[in-house]
């Protein structure tokens, strides 16, 4: 089950961090690009997004517990960048990390479940079955209604895999819709958020976490612990750490008291940590590590400070549920 | 801009109908497939799909004035099924017919701002630029907001191309969110049918309506009567008619006195019409010819009954719009 994988990796890595893989084509390095540049558009995509992120999944996969793809970076460079991620995930996997596919798809039941097919579960065409985006868990937007959920949550119970609904983004934005008051006096946020809970009722594991999860953002931290309060066993994936002006002190609300339930996930400032695509490796390398641990560090410190306990200390107690 | 041509074809065509080609590539005629069945798993899911829907456009073509793709049924067939979903959208545009991406992605900002480059813009990597995924309009979820819309309003207004926001869907889910009263008094569906008005009243063609549309379900009639009046220049785009239950008498409300500003959907209904892949390809020709023409008489008999113009009376005096 998602859960208790997901549970087991953040304590075995000792820290709730985890690391987007966007892929901004024109901010790789040199040095990565350039055996690739000069080919057909859509290769030259393909390997050099594929090539980075490979490059970084090995300096990563030690640290974390897991990466997640958005996949508009990897659409916005058509079939090169989508093979890119279908490699990606595989590198991703082969590396012993767990893939979130931060795709926000949603649709009505008959098109969510090709949707929840295409991600989490496996095709089937001329008597061939196999899986495609082969995710363990992926990102939906409830604005269709529970309806739109199910085909997914199906998925996750029939293979073990995840899902994050989004309940309270870290745009500005993210007020037109999810702020607004009920009549009956709830804000619409955590209307969601008791929906959520109520949909991963049925899949909580061993570790007490759901494979029903949610987006927070950490921009937020006020909504963010209301959510943690009305979604006690959801895991929240609480992007917007570093670019998008979140900090370590606004994401600690979204644990619990166990010190778990929440991954924290920087993108940009740790995956395109320089503008000087002339950077030779070894700088690149000691300047995505550094940023990286500094996260890590960050993040421990604040959890520390409002008295969580650390995650390490109960690795050796929940290994036994790393092959469920 | 997208709402005018969108305006001229219909008038052109006679018909506000248009059709969803959504592969279900279990259920494509024998004589599409055989060719191709036994060739490696991605090269025959691509093939099948977009032999089917080259088959599909050469007769819909004269018919009707747009095809809707719903992308979720391309990307289920993995990385064939998208280099089917990039064939389709060329083979429509070389066919004149204007092309409806079915997408339905939401994202924070820069996020969205990839996914309107994918879908309705130019990529650009290693100095080439090129259009990707060339939809002439893509639906999109406004859960994040408007600042996640307005990258796509900015492509719209920036390529002459158009947006269907998702406002009140067909599913009986759509309920749980949708319908939802807020403190205002107001549904949270009427509210954002207010948000697609304003976010549509810079893009205003000669014809009068916006290229920033809405998806209307005819599944609800009342609703969509009520959202008619809340955005006069919004194209509605209602899917539902046929598999999905709405009928003609549904859907006639979403149009204006004019009996312009909207189009109706069908999919499986028109394009999948037996269940025997047997079929021989003049029987298939003649059911799926049959099929659409009964949709068209359907929805012109109950536009005529309640009182609306024909609109193929105005295609002389909106011809010259067609090359703008």
């Amino acid at each position: 089950m998602f859960a208790d994988r997901l549970v087991d990796a953040v304590r075995r890595k000792g820290t709730p961090c985890i690391v987007g893989l966007d892929p901004r084509i024109e901010a790789i390095p040199d040095f990565l690009t350039a055996p690739v540049r000069h080919l057909p558009a859509d290769e030259a995509a393909h390997l050099a997004i594929a090539g980075h992120n490979r490059w970084l999944i090995e300096r990563l996969a030690p640290r974390v517990a897991a990466v997640k793809l958005q996949s508009a970076f990897y659409e916005a460079n058509g079939l090169g960048g989508l093979r890119a991620l279908m490699d990606t995930i595989d590198c991703a996997r082969r590396h012993g990390l767990l893939v979130i596919v931060d795709v926000k798809r949603s649709d009505v039941p008959s098109t969510a479940a090709a949707y929840a097919q295409a991600y989490l579960g496996e095709s089937e065409a001329f008597g061939r079955r196999r899986p495609l985006f082969d995710a363990d868990a992926v990102t939906v937007t409830p604005f269709l209604g529970v309806d739109s959920l199910q085909p997914f949550v199906a998925e996750c119970a029939a293979r073990g895999k995840g899902l994050f609904v989004l309940v309270k983004t870290s745009n500005p934005g993210s007020a037109d819709l999810q702020d607004l008051t009920l009549a009956s006096g709830e804000r619409l946020y955590e209307r969601l958020g008791g929906l959520v809970d109520q949909l991963g009722a049925g899949l909580i594991g061993a570790s007490g976490y759901s494979s029903i999860g949610a987006v927070v953002g950490a921009t937020f931290p006020a909504e963010a612990a209301r959510l943690r309060r009305i979604m006690p066993r959801a895991v929240l994936l609480v992007p917007g750490y570093g670019a998008q002006g979140g900090g370590a002190g606004d994401a600690v609300g979204c644990f619990n008291d166990d010190g778990l339930g929440a991954l924290i996930s920087a993108s940009r400032s740790v995956t395109l940590p320089t503008a000087d695509r002339e950077i030779a490796p070894q700088e690149l390398e000691l300047l995505v590590t550094q940023r990286l641990q500094a996260m890590i560090d960050e993040v421990g410190r604040a959890m520390r400070e409002r008295g969580l306990p650390p995650m390490g200390q109960a690795a050796a107690a929940s290994a036994t549920l790393a092959s469920s």
